[in-house]
């Protein structure tokens, strides 16, 4: 067989998925495991890097306090470690084309000519909903689904301010910190008050947590979080699902909501999940 | 260590990603490698049921002319071999809570008290895309993404017509066949009919073919296929996108539209895939 004269250098823009090590696709896996540089952001679960064992391992997000480095920067690191034969891993939450400017990093791999691909993965705001029991789509519920950010309302209220209420599920990334001004928009978009709403946290991880209420109650404030996780709305009929395996998690799930708080991340893993899991990482 | 007394039985509803097995998960490939019983339906590429070896499997799907299964009977057999003590895995296309029915068979495991759980998997609905070259966000460009089926076109008016044209991405599953009245509603309700279109069919498997154009041309007809393979449409400014790898992409592409055909799926890989793929199955 005749050698490839392709050169070696090369970026893949690879999705991690919600967090869950064991929510990486066998493509992600192998790219981490034959990277020679890995840039990360804030979104990737640190779990994953263990992969990328020979890698060089950069974490190129943003952290409260902490500068950043810009998109150019970024793009320049990439661009030049493929050109000098290095197989880069840009590894982004969830899928690297849903929101988290995976596009403008391939224009410039494009652009700079630097052989890519884009490794899609399982992206966290459809996936952050199922794992809390919540089908974003069900028969006779919800025909179609409309995935937006919160960090800019009036943007928001452009989008779904039109939408008519019912029939579609809504998931916000990017907005729990002003729920209560997107549930206001939502009411002022004529949605009853009493549309069943959630907020998803830290899908997939240790620490997932969920909470159910309506866009009243979001409204008002509730469905909190310590900290800064990283947190879906999902607000439709379907958000009243629990379609979770019984009784495992209804067990958890029902202290959860007495205490009202974040469940603690050192409950045992066995309270949440249904299936024993192993073999798989 | 004290024996589990949970029963080993039980349904595990997986998500079998858009159809190439490197984009199963790590967790779906090993509960297909774990299987008992698996039950998959039309949308899963045949090529992932080789990992699950010591399974016994059925097709439950609708296929032309064929009787299929009804969704009471899938559960039914779901629930019985989980009863008895077998691992069952509902395989089905993309993820299994985005359209597909998912939802319901996780009520009816629940209703039955069978032990489930659910493996999201890569949504063909935003992978399609991503693997055609086309974020469905972009900033700039599109925020928000709307998922919806067309094959029901009032169900489609109702959800897309009072939607503003212009900062949202639409994808659409099963409505190729009518896509030339979808693009009739949206030019009804204002979309400009020199938007973008996409018809991106068979994503991540040989025979992937992209089709670009607008509104105005699929409301022509335009865009077809040979055969009925799973085919999604985009629509909205993104679709005018081509983040693909240059120039190998390209090539390939360029001939597409000049024939104007579906390429044949003997067409080396190496002419659609700009990185080599290797040791990741």
């Amino acid at each position: 067989m005749p050698v490839s004269p392709r050169p070696r250098g090369r970026v893949s823009l690879v999705g991690a998925g919600p967090g869950d090590p064991a929510l990486l696709t066998r493509r992600a896996a192998s790219r981490l495991r034959a990277a020679d540089l890995v840039l990360f952001d804030a979104l990737v679960d640190e779990r994953l890097l263990t992969l990328a064992a020979r890698a060089q391992r950069f974490f190129v997000g943003k952290r409260a306090g902490r500068h950043a480095l810009t998109q150019d920067e970024i793009n320049n690191i990439m661009i030049r470690a493929a050109q000098r034969g290095r197989r880069v891993v840009r590894l982004k939450g969830g899928d690297p084309f849903v929101f988290g400017r995976g596009g403008e990093e391939a224009q410039a791999l494009q652009a700079a000519g630097v052989p890519f691909e884009v490794v899609p993965g399982v992206s966290s705001v459809l996936a952050g909903p199922a794992l809390a029991g919540i089908p974003v789509t069900q028969r006779g519920v919800a025909g179609a689904v409309l995935v937006t950010t919160g960090h800019d309302e009036s943007a928001f209220a452009a989008q779904v301010g039109q939408l008519s209420p019912g029939g579609v599920t809504l998931v916000v990334a990017m907005g729990h910190a002003r729920r209560a001004a997107l549930a206001g928009v939502l009411r002022a978009a004529g949605w009853p008050t009493d549309t069943p709403a959630a907020v998803v946290a830290s899908a997939s991880s240790p620490r997932q947590y969920v909470w159910r209420g309506t866009i009243e109650r979001l409204e008002q404030g509730e469905g909190g979080l310590d900290g800064d996780s990283p947190a879906l709305l999902v607000v439709g009929q379907v958000a009243a699902l629990d379609l979770t395996s019984a009784p495992i998690n209804r067990v958890a799930r029902r202290r959860d909501d007495r205490r009202g708080i974040r469940p603690r991340s050192t409950e045992p893993d066995a309270l949440r999940s249904p299936v024993v899991r192993r073999g798989e990482r």
